[in-house]
């Protein structure tokens, strides 16, 4: 139980999780002398959702090097081994990011064929969804290892978006096949050469993401993180942008509050916390990281996402789709 | 006179452009057939603008190769070589960006002591302005060449946006030190260790460019591009969210047309036209890549930054700033 999301949020959450999920048992890893209270104020958690004690937590701060040597003890570590033992089919947390990746793929090890794991996120589009990854999970890609994020992610897309056939995009400055560095070029190759098993749109660019132009796009977790979080920077200053143009005269005022309704909708509508944070792929086990600063209908809606992924079991289908892509000769680019 | 921004709205630009600047002369290069009469039109740019004949023109699809090999007679290679024999100070042009910077790396080569050229755009931030460089004229970057995109960043940030010891920041995953590629961490320890002479803050991420966390923002091509480009799309994504909202209600429509001067003035502050394209930095002589899409207002602003920067001469002073860093210990990482 660490992260900015107190126990009070996820206590919350879990209110909302057991109505949506009447056959899911919640376990909850924490400081029980402040968790078990919690979750005693609510009689219909009682049979729902067990408390187990877990001393130590992982700050924001904490370098992932530092909790693998002398994490054992925290909420994130338990959580994680509850999958790793079986007692738990996902984890969920709202905690350090580069932490928590280093225990769950310390934990729960790497599914076969993958080499390297990945963290998908979900963006809005004109057309609907996408999902980004790599948002990063590593700071670098060789080709091979963002062909491993092009499986992963259309599998993700197929399971959980319920696409039959994701179009997939590798993220590039520019469209023409000439463009791009050496990984991305090469990586095209390989995907191109996997022929009809995949639906390889080819490049897409930066505005590509937004416009939805494809279902899934690839990209290395150093470019990924920044797109993400310039993204979520532009979005911010767009409506900083539009509250000060309607504050500075008298009509803006009045126009807004007229439409209120409306306005209230798009704030909903770009609300971070509508997007679970991170999707963890390639791991021998589901976890999923919500936002840190998100509130009960964030994190719930984190836990959703969790859930779904145990039903569908993508693991398998990545393995399966990697070793035919594997199996493939790469296009000559 | 090539790009998508027509021989018409050029010379409208140049028709704002010689009463800002009244001791500027013009040299506008194309299908003298076609410019000749749309100049003649307008007898205040009598004295002020002469037409050169150039027969070709660079389209949007030809690839710089191609045009180094066979673009002799176009326009945008007439416009670059006018810098390089001296006729004109700087150059202006809403072609193919790609193209633009072969033949203008070409023709007027890199200046000392910079090993790459780089593009520069410049960001609307919650602060006011900040530069982001480089924006695509290379797919990698060393840390050496990042160390340059730094020095020519803050020159421009000097001269351009008129600040006296402008803030430089390194985009990264993360700003704690151990963060990153290794290009970053070894570009970070140089300028770190570049002492006083620049005011460098360190890493910083996505959203801060957006924040306006610092005068300058220093990444690869590939990551400047692709962010460039996310955010240009997040903008329209969120505006088109906007309009859809206010439109799905009648006290939605209502507030926005009483609004309307207030949604007007957000959508100048997110107008691209206002931002001028990319400027090419590190070459010896000024070119300014108009936005392709642009109309005269827009394009009119690109001149007005290319004059602004021959006049400011930032040359000479990237060579210094760079010799300096390069004698200067780097701070161990």
């Amino acid at each position: 139980m660490g992260g900015d999301a107190g126990p009070g949020i996820v206590v919350n959450a879990l209110l909302k999780n057991i109505q949506r999920h009447t056959n899911v048992q919640f376990l909850v890893h924490g400081d029980e002398a402040v968790l078990a209270p919690l979750v005693a104020r609510h009689p219909r958690l009682k049979d729902r959702c067990r408390v187990l004690h877990a001393p130590g937590r992982v700050s924001m701060d904490d370098k992932p090097s530092h909790v693998l040597r002398r994490g054992k003890d925290t909420s994130m570590w338990h959580a994680i081994d509850s999958v790793k033992k079986g007692d738990a089919q996902v984890a969920v947390s709202a905690g350090n990011t580069g932490a928590l990746m280093a225990v769950s793929m310390f934990g729960l090890g790497i599914i076969d064929g993958i080499s390297r794991p990945a963290i998908a996120t979900i963006w809005p589009t004109l057309k609907g969804q996408t999902v980004v990854l790599d948002c990063g999970a590593n700071v670098v890609a060789t080709d091979e290892q963002l062909v491993d994020f092009a499986v992963m992610g259309e599998a993700f897309a197929r399971a959980i978006l319920g696409l039959e056939q994701p179009s997939v995009g590798l993220l590039n400055v520019g469209s023409e096949e000439q463009k791009g560095n050496d990984a991305v070029k090469s990586a095209a190759a390989i995907l191109r050469g996997a022929g009809a098993g995949m639906n390889f749109h080819g490049f897409v660019e930066g505005d590509d993401i937004t416009k939805g132009t494809v279902d899934v796009v690839v990209t290395d977790g150093f470019t990924g993180n920044i797109a993400l979080k310039t993204a979520e920077g532009t979005a911010k200053l767009v409506g900083t942008y539009l509250r000060q143009a309607l504050k500075r005269s008298l009509l803006g005022t009045i126009g807004a509050a007229i439409a209120s309704g409306a306005l209230n909708t798009l704030r909903r509508k770009l609300d971070p916390r509508a997007s679970n944070g991170g999707i963890f792929l390639g791991l021998n086990g589901v976890v999923v990281k919500s936002h840190g600063g998100t509130d009960a209908a964030g994190f719930a809606s984190a836990v959703d996402m969790a859930i779904d992924m145990a039903k569908a079991d993508i693991n398998a289908r990545i393995t399966t789709d990697r070793s035919r892509i594997a199996a493939a000769p790469a296009e000559a680019s």
